[in-house]
Parts: structure tokens; sequence; C-alpha cells
């Protein structure tokens, strides 16, 4: 009865477009998973997470095949997970190796799945889809996330959104003026040089202030009070993986080995297609010891990525029937143009497992 | 496999109806907004409410069309509004006049539907149809509630039935006795001359007693002990406006200008399907200023409107798949003939909105 | 787009088979109900279960066929039930005997579908079929929960799954040293003689272990210290009833009169498709007047079959979607074949109400 505008559709398509399999998430924080058996749903899938005694993490279906009772209710025996239920017990590879029910014999078949994990950078990484294409070349560089050099603040929440609310929210760092008003936004974006570079592995958005004051932020851990450049950068990787490298350096020096640089990670994995676990980390080459930046980067997690960022993405996704239903027309601003690359690229790999 | 009884499934057709939306609504009570921005959902559209430094009051879709953040979450600037996203400024028509982010260019089209909103009676109207059918006229009359010779009290809730449980409620006053029993239902209604009539405007049940003992409650307020004539009288006003005037004056001088009269305004507004806003007030022309009669009336609107009207229309909506599960066979009786026609007006409203 | 397994497709059909409506149900132990009004939703129709003043239980749809109130929020008239709202009457048997509105015309066909209910062994059986089937003789005989010379201790709570996996689970006691492992499970079961026998009206999974030192709970009560037979027997009657009885006797005397039994009732009565009510009974023929035996049956109803059966059938229930979703390939085990037979049962009688 009623038709939607052509442009409002194609710009809500991204958060109903069905999850891409092929590609690795953040499963975990390394710090997460122990020898204790670990629930957590991704890509609408539960997954049980937990160490070998010698520290190799795996990820099998968190269920029984058998009559579905979820595993992480059961127990370990050795490297083994025994089903709470009847007893079935699974290898960590998920091949059934007990059966202590009737006749004791084995069911052919009898496994459960298991998934390709990699640690790596500090992070359990998954591969959710064709196990043969889980190319462990793919995983992009977070290798500052263990860098002894920094410090690494680092934390874990859920969002009740569609993930690619909070990928586009990182994409287009022009929000951080009005929505972290209160929690510390930049200053006007406007007058940063923007470029967009594309490859096949990585999106970058780029933004360099020329010749500025010194962030307050910064300031004080800077070697002179004279002018820097000052950048606030974006690296995002397919589908959900995205580096914010925020720092500045004496002005004309670029951006240097001297530059004072706070790397961000926000790994936005998807738990079902209205849920995100959002993975995030803010590691800094300066102040390492400083108590009260440590505080900062605390408050800025906990207040505007948790409050402000997360709660206007579920506000967002509650309103998506709204937007069909009320006839709005939609609009892109140029600053959308990062974002729209993503959907792009994220629209063909779709395409591609379909 | 199941056949439903055709006499059932026509009763149940008003509360599966859609919507009326060329109508006007209550959206608020006048006190209810301010300059500062306010949101309420009427007819399945999130609607954002505010008055501008001139005291008009607006109504805007609570929705930016660049990504749908809810704009109540931004800031009022001037009598326009911010996006608490992004930073996009709309006029208090709706109209985009500001985009900080980027070039700064405003996109072309890039404006908030506008909803047209009057101000009468101590209430604001919406008219969430065709811009073009909004006619102020059709606004019934509710002048009683602004009536400087009446005391008037008002509240509102939400409940969680289709407007039209609400709407049927009040057509048939003879619940009264029975829900209301504990709360101050009236005597016998099958006692009273009863006449139903029928503009294209509205639709009136009238109910009067002849020569009885003045009521308990007016009692203390009349001029002798005399018996009096005793009116409950109901007139609807599509889709959802109720007038209930209840009063009494001296024996065979009808409903004259010396009776003592409370007229209620009952505005059934639909947030949604299947939830209501109940916007209710008593306006009485009789012992203006006792404490102990507002009283009276607080305690009525609290137990009987909210307790029970709307506990019982929330049973009932909750009801309604198990009508249809459970083979009931529904049943009229002859007290339902108001309800029967407000039904068939609506209808007609329904069809023609198709 | 993706295919779900034969042999999971075939093993998940017991939990979205339609429910039987041809059977007797447990509505409610005896003592829940008394002349007062109570609500209670079997099959997914809301019942209204009240005893008359001669002690007679009735049984009607909680729903008024006026305006579908729940009869339920009335009140009792003598042996009828008034509708809180308009205040029509109800006999025990449905018929409606009393309209106080308007012209007090009790409208053809308005009646409340009254179910057939009987009371026997301290249980309320409803009937929610076609009332010519309802034969009383199908119901199975749970005569020993009335018993004098036993000692019967019972409960009921609300489990959120369908009523095949508390079913299934009743039919493999196999789970009990592992589910059960803290509160008390039973040795090994694959020591045990297993036989299955099956007839029209019921299927026995019988399971004896010859010659065992006595269980420790029936140890202290058995006359000697010698070596016991020992079973663990379950029927199963459909749809969802099963009793099960455990025991001991001394050595080769077999299950005679002279052993220690605990018989329990299980009415796995559904609520809707994924909802049921759990009734429950525990009745020994020893070690009546112990309240420390007493303490072992309360405990073993509030942990094993609430704490542990209940939770593990609820997170089976919740998993349903995953076990499509991710392509589990289910399996069976040997100790599945009542199970196995109780579903075709049941496949049977659902083809027949198709």
């Amino acid at each position: 009865m009623r038709t939607v505008d052509v442009a409002t559709e194609r710009l809500l398509k991204p958060y109903h477009r069905p999850l891409i399999r092929n590609a690795w998430y953040c499963a975990a924080w390394s710090e997460e998973i122990s020898t204790d058996l670990f629930s957590r749903r991704v890509l609408n899938a539960p997954l049980l997470l937990y160490r070998t005694q010698n520290g190799e993490a795996v990820a099998l279906l968190d269920l029984c095949p058998h009559k579905l009772a979820p595993l992480h209710l059961g127990a370990k025996v050795g490297d083994s997970v025994r089903c709470g239920y009847h007893g079935l017990e699974f290898d960590s590879s998920g091949r059934c190796i007990r059966n202590p029910q009737g006749n004791g014999q084995i069911p052919s078949g009898a496994k459960v799945r298991s998934y390709p994990l990699v640690e790596r950078h500090g992070v359990l990484w998954v591969w959710m889809g064709e196990v043969e294409r889980a190319d462990t070349n793919k995983i992009p560089d977070f290798s500052f996330l263990l860098d002894a050099g920094r410090r690494t603040q680092r934390g874990h929440h859920e969002v009740a959104c569609n993930y690619m609310m909070l990928v586009e929210n990182l994409m287009d760092l022009g929000h951080a003026m009005f929505l972290h008003r209160q929690t510390g936004g930049v200053s006007d974006p406007s007058l940063a040089e923007n470029t967009v570079e594309q490859t096949d592995a990585e999106i970058r958005d780029s933004r360099l202030h020329h010749d500025k004051p010194a962030p307050a932020l910064f300031a004080p851990y800077l070697n002179s009070g004279n002018k820097v450049d000052f950048w606030t950068d974006i690296r995002w990787s397919p589908p959900a993986m995205v580096l914010n490298d925020v720092g500045c350096a004496p002005s004309g020096r670029g951006r240097d080995a001297s530059g004072l640089t706070t790397l961000g990670a926000h790994f936005l994995t998807p738990e079902t297609q209205h849920t995100t676990h959002y993975f995030y980390a803010h590691s800094r080459n300066w102040a390492q010891d400083k108590a009260q930046i440590d505080e900062v980067y605390t408050s800025w997690q906990r207040n505007a990525l948790k409050a402000e960022d997360s709660r206007i993405s579920e506000a967002i996704d509650s309103a998506l029937p709204d937007a069909l239903n009320s006839d709005v027309r939609m609009v892109m601003l140029s600053t959308d143009q990062s974002g729209l690359r993503v959907n792009q690229v994220l629209e063909r790999m779709a395409a591609a497992e379909a």
C-alpha cells in the first residue's frame, strides 16, 4: 500500500543485509577464555569457548547433537567436554569419544561442529564460514594491542543494534562534536583535510588538521608549546574491525614516529541480526604510567562508546520500522562517503555468499 | 483448519481495523508541552512535540532523515531542533537549515515531516493524515475544559489495548454497576430512558432517570431535598473522543442551566494498534472549591478509569487470540447498539482511507 | 537456502507437533480448586476452574462471549459465575442465565464452552477435545496417589518448554547419573536389565538391577543387610502421563509385595506449544512417618525436577532455532528407543486429529 522512498530503501538495506560468514570476527579477548566452559553467541550461533590444558583455545557449537543440551551446562573432563544431560563426551575437535548410555556405542557421525579459532593480538578470532576458506593472513594487523611500549585498556559490552550502525558511527567521526559534546568531542571536523583510500583489504578515512594548538589532552605530554598537526584516522577492515588512530606531532612533521598516538581497536561482532558485541581497546604511546590518563580512557569507553554511541545506535535500530511506516525520505551527507564504500564492499561480500 | 464463527469474526473486526489517519487526535494536554523536546508515539509514528519561543506548539516526526536518530535526543537551538548525532538542524516547520558536517551543503529534500497541530480547549490536537484535509472545524467542542466557572481535573495514562475497547467501554455505561461496583457504580441503568441519536459528526447515547432521589454525591449541593431528574449522557465524536455528561436537576426541569453537571472528556488516542493513550478530564459546575469532591474525582480517575476500565480492556486485548483459537461464539446485547453504530461509522472511514 | 539434515528434522518434529486434543490431561491437583474462581491455561485455552457448593469441579472457557472479559475477574453467585464487566451470569454448565443490561433478554446461543472434567486419584482430569469421545475409562490408573498406606508428596511448577522434552527426559532415566549427579543420581544404568513393552494404552521401560547392595536411601528401612534387586521402571500413558516406579526387594524376589517402592507421578500438561505445567508426586510405602525422608523427596522435587530437569529442558527449547540455523546433525542412542516409541504413538494420534 505504502511506497517506500527509493533512497531510503537503499540506505536501510545495510541493517537487513545477511551477516557475512566468510570472515574473521573477534569472539573474545584472550583473557576472557580459560579452561572453564564459556558460552557466547556469534553470528546467531551459540559458541562454546574454552582452552585445553596446553592453553590452546577452541570454539565448538554449544549444542549436544543428541538432545540439543547446551554443552556449557556440562563439565570439562581433561580437554574434553562432557554433556551435562546424558554424559556424551566430545574432544576439543568436537569428536564424540564416549557414550556412557545403554550399549555404549558411539553413533556414527556423532560430532559437534568445530570452528577455526586463532589467537593473535590478544584476540580470539573465529571463522564462522566455510572452513577451507579460513585464511589467517586475512586477519588485519592489530599487533599494537600487545605492544609492550604502549598502555592498552580494553573492554566489552553488548549493544542492541545491527553491527552496521556501529560501523557507520565509526566511519564518520564528525558525530563526535555533537554526540560526544559532553564527553570530550573534538573540534570542528570540517576544518580537516579529508582523504579516503580504498584497497582490497581496507578503507581508510584520514583527517589531518594542520598547524593547530595541541589538543588539551595531549598538550601536557608534548615537548613544546608549539603548534601541531593533529589527525583522526580510521581504517576499516571487513566486515567489522575498525582501527582508529588519533594523534598529534609537531607541525609539518606529519604522522611520524615522534608523535603521540592513541590507537583504538573497535571490533563489532554480530551476535544476531540486531545485537552486537562491541569489543574496544585504547592503546597509547604516551603517559603510559599516568593513572589520570587511564581514567580519561576508562571514562571515554564508559560514557562515549557505551552511553552515547551505543544508546543512539540502539535508538536507531528501534526506529527502523518507523522509517518505513512514516514515509521518511532519508538523505546522505558528503561525510557519508566512507560508510557508503564500506557498504558497497559488504554488499559484494554478501552477494558472493548468497 | 478451524472455522471462525461469523458473528465473532465481525465483533472482533474493530480491534484489528486499520487506524483512522484523517482525523484529529489529542496528542497532549497543553501543559505537558513546553519549549523542551518531548517525545510521544501517536498512530504508530514517533512524534516530537515542543513549543517555539512565542508559545506555538509544533509536531514533527521524531526521526532525523540522515541516520534516523530520534530528534528528541538532540537539543533546542532557538526555535529549531538540532539532531544529537551529527548536528543537522531543523526549523519548527521541519526544514533543514544547517549541516555542520563536511562541505556543509544541505541535501535537497532534507526535511522532517511536520504534522498539523492545533491548540484548543487546553488540548494539542494533531492530524496524522493528509495535510490538505486537516479542517479545524472538525475538532469537536470541548470548550468546557477551559470554562472558568467549572472545576476541571485531568490526567493521562497508557493502556495496553486497542483504543476501541475503551471507546466501547464508554459507549455502554451499563458496565458501571458491575465493573465499578466497588468504586461507586451508578444504580440500575435499565431503569433509565435511553435514546440514541446520530448525526454526521457524532453519536449520542442519552439516559435519563425521572424523578429519583438525588444521587448521594450530588445531594448535599442541591438547593432542596426534592427528587431530581438524573442523566448519564455520552457523546462520541469520531474517531476517539467521548464527552460524558452526568448530572441532575429538580424533577421536570430537564437538563437545564440550574442543574449540577460533571462533564467528562475521554480522548482515546491510539499509540499503536494495541496500545492507547487515555487522556481524561472531569469538569464540574458545582462544589468547585471542595477538596473532598476533588478527591472523589481523583480517586475515580485512578481507580475506575485506570484500575478497572483499563485493566479489563487490557485483559480483553490479551484474549483476542484465544477467542479465535477456542471457537468462541460471541453475542451482542441490546445495549451494544451505540457501540455498533460507532463501529459502522469507523468502518466507513477506514474503507475510505484504504 | 540452508538444507536441514533429515535425521535432525525428524528428531525435532515432536517439539513442533500439534498438541493432542482428544486426551485426558491433569488440569490441577484436587486441592488447588475450591469454590473460588481459578484460572489456568491448558492446551492454549484459558480455563476457569471452580467447585460448585456440592463440591463438583467444573471447567469453563475463561472468556465471556459478550466482550471476551476473562470470567475469573468476575464473581461467584451461588454456583454460577457473574462476568465482572457487564454482569452476564453463567451457570456451571456454561449456560447464560441472566442479562442485567438493557432489555434483559438473554441472547440465543449465549453460552460459555464447558469441558469434561473428572476428579479421580486426587487429580482433576480435563478433556479438551471432542466431547463425545471423552471416555473416562481411558484415564490411566494413578490410584496409588490416594492410597492411605502410602505417604504422598506433590507439587507443581511451570516449565518454559514443549511438553515432549519433559516426556523424553522421563523415558530415559540414564540422564540421572549426569544431570542429577549432585542431587542423588542412581548408579550406572548400563548395568541394568532393560525391557521395553508396548500395549495400546501404554509403553513400559523397565530396568532391573539384580543382586546389588541396597541403595543408600532404602537400606536403613530394609529388614536385612542382604543384597537386593533394584528397579527403576517407567510407564508412559498418552499423551503426557508418566508413572515412575523405583524400588527394591530382597534378591530373587522380584517386584513383590514385600518390596519398598516409591511411585512417582509426572503429568506434563501443555500450557502452550512451548510451555508446560509439570505436576509431580512421590508416593512411598516405607518410612511413611519419617520427616527426613519427606525432606529427601521435597528436595528432589525442588532440585532435580525443577532446577535440573526443567532448566535443561528450557535450554533445549530455546536452542531449537539454533539447531536449524547451525546445521546440527542430531544422533540417537540405543536408550532413546522408548522415547522413539512414544513419539510414534503421538504421531499417529496427531495425524488422526489433523
